[in-house]
């Protein structure tokens, strides 16, 4: 298995990616290829203590960086020599099982898009993350790659989302729910109102498992195996969860700082407060596949860590030999619209 | 000033609102009517030690109540004596200057846009909670009233968010932002697209501050002072900050429940943590009022307390006396779109 590793995207590149990729190579048994500027990736990978690569690591120089002034769908073309589009064009040939990349996701969209294509059938890809809930882990999907929506892109979304659970996450039979206002079928616009008779008629057929509508409340503090949206408020969803949660720790720091007492508390429940951390931390995870794309490509998060790399590279690992891809492929036909004139 | 308080509304009714009716009586200086069930309410009030109706207290019997499971559309009209249909025609009357009630949402909005009728020139009604952020409070307009959204709807929800603000927050220029999934102009849907002009143009004739667009998580975790959104992405971003809000809390619970240290620390900690849940909790606000509705319709939480009410009718008061709905009604001019064929 070897993860093609985007060295210059993220905030803390080339470092982060760098210590992230040899961490992968030792721990989990992969080997990388680095893409981007030499001289930067040579030197993080002397302050990490390696004169020369290091085994199972190779090196593909790219002279350009994507940025996040860059536009997100012209970047790809503008700059052919960058990190990003020589790790794509990398996968592209074969010469490496699956993309990592925290570069701008924008970019990394279009670019798979246009270099490793949708898998034949996917009307659109979809950005899934994995986030925290009362059911211990949710796959959100679309966070944001296609801001509209259709009826079928969420039907896709909702097959596409169950085989990431079921491989990724382990659940056998995954629940899916549509994200919305009301627990009724009449509920939503008619954007919800169609979807989720396609995805009623894709429970009866027992190709997923959907019990219905879920409102933004239930979806986090009871949750459901696969969440399924439009990008548009797949994003408000996951950005509105990021913020509470932000909001409520610093809250909780507040609190646990505002007397000597709740100081000595503080340092007495050290533990126990990492701990809660560490449950809502985006670092355990790792990234976000782009579902729908015909290879592994895998969004990191932009302030990655070493640390959050590493869970990338193992995920993009876990979407490579899992058999995800294949899963979808193999099930397209049952993930369009009856009417042809109607799938836009 | 007199309130007019739906005795039969909420999980807790009769016996919570009629508490809080008192209690409004005695620390807010107002009169209540309490419309439903007569031998309910006056057994209620029996039980808080009055054999009769105390001085400021009226009952305006309903024999009739409004359930969740009536349909909201037709709820006011099939039940003619509910306490809900009562207290909306006592207010049209001009036998009260406001009305609270914590039953059915769905049923309030329709019963008020009917009986009430909304402020000329006002196309939607709007439903407007105070949601704790980082800023201290931000007036979310619509959290869900109307599901679809247009830009004009937007456009005028801004307005009536911006007096709302001015008035029951003391806000005295109300930051402005739209609810969206990037700060660019070009971000989101065609709606937010069209509103973000509307909403520009209005700032740039000095009639509303606008910000731009801000996306959940900052609208949290940094704030403003009205959020505008369409009700569905209102609803979503409302309900999500409340499951994540609820999860957390839920965790933070268990993490002080783990062990006998954190036990002892959550006893020393007791006021610190009752401090930081009292700062999460809708009680303290109240209620949410009906804006672009011509007089004062508040809607409490279907969980509401005795205290609960006693806030909501805190707050009815002051929609009353404040000026918001004269604010609303003088300036409805600049809250139209240009050409009269796009208000939809």
């Amino acid at each position: 298995m070897k993860i093609i590793i985007d060295a210059m995207g993220g905030d803390q590149a080339p470092l982060a990616p760098v210590e992230g990729g040899l961490r992968a190579v030792k721990e989990l048994g992969v080997e990388v290829i680095f893409t981007g500027q030499e001289l930067a990736i040579r030197d993080s990978l002397k302050r990490l203590g390696h004169q020369d690569l290091p085994q199972g690591v190779e090196l593909v120089p790219a002279s350009e960086v994507i940025t996040m002034e860059d536009n997100p769908a012209r970047a790809f073309k503008d700059k052919k020599d960058s990190s990003m589009t020589v790790g794509l064009n990398l996968l592209k040939e074969g010469r490496g099982d699956a993309f990592v990349s925290a570069g701008s996701t924008g970019a990394l969209l279009s670019g798979a898009t246009l270099v490793i294509k949708r898998i034949r059938g996917i009307r659109r890809a979809a950005l899934a993350p994995v986030i925290p809930t009362a059911v211990g882990n949710t796959v959100l999907i679309d966070s944001g790659a296609t801001a509209e929506g259709s009826p079928e892109y969420l039907l896709q979304f909702a097959f596409m989302g169950s085989y990431y659970a079921k491989r990724f996450l382990g659940v056998q039979e995954p629940r899916v729910g549509l994200l919305n206002i009301g627990a009724e079928p009449s509920k939503g616009l008619d954007l919800q109102r169609a979807a989720y008779g396609l995805l009623q008629q894709a429970d009866q057929e027992g190709r997923i498992r959907f019990v219905g509508n879920i409102e933004g409340r239930e979806a986090v503090c009871q949750g459901v195996d696969v969440l399924v949206s439009d990008g548009f408020t797949g994003n408000i969803f996951l950005k509105t969860i990021e913020g509470t949660a932000l909001f409520m720790s610093q809250c909780m720091k507040e609190m646990f700082l505002s007397s000597t007492k709740s100081k000595l508390c503080a340092l007495a429940m050290k533990n126990e407060v990492a701990g809660l951390k560490k449950r809502f931390d985006a670092a355990e995870i790792g990234g976000t596949p782009l579902l729908g794309i015909s290879k592994p490509v895998i969004k990191a998060h932009g302030s990655s860590s070493a640390y959050a790399f590493l869970n990338a590279a193992r995920q993009a690992r876990e979407v490579a030999s899992s058999g995800i891809i294949e899963d979808i492929t193999a099930n397209v036909e049952y993930m369009r619209l009856p009417d042809p004139e109607k799938a836009k």
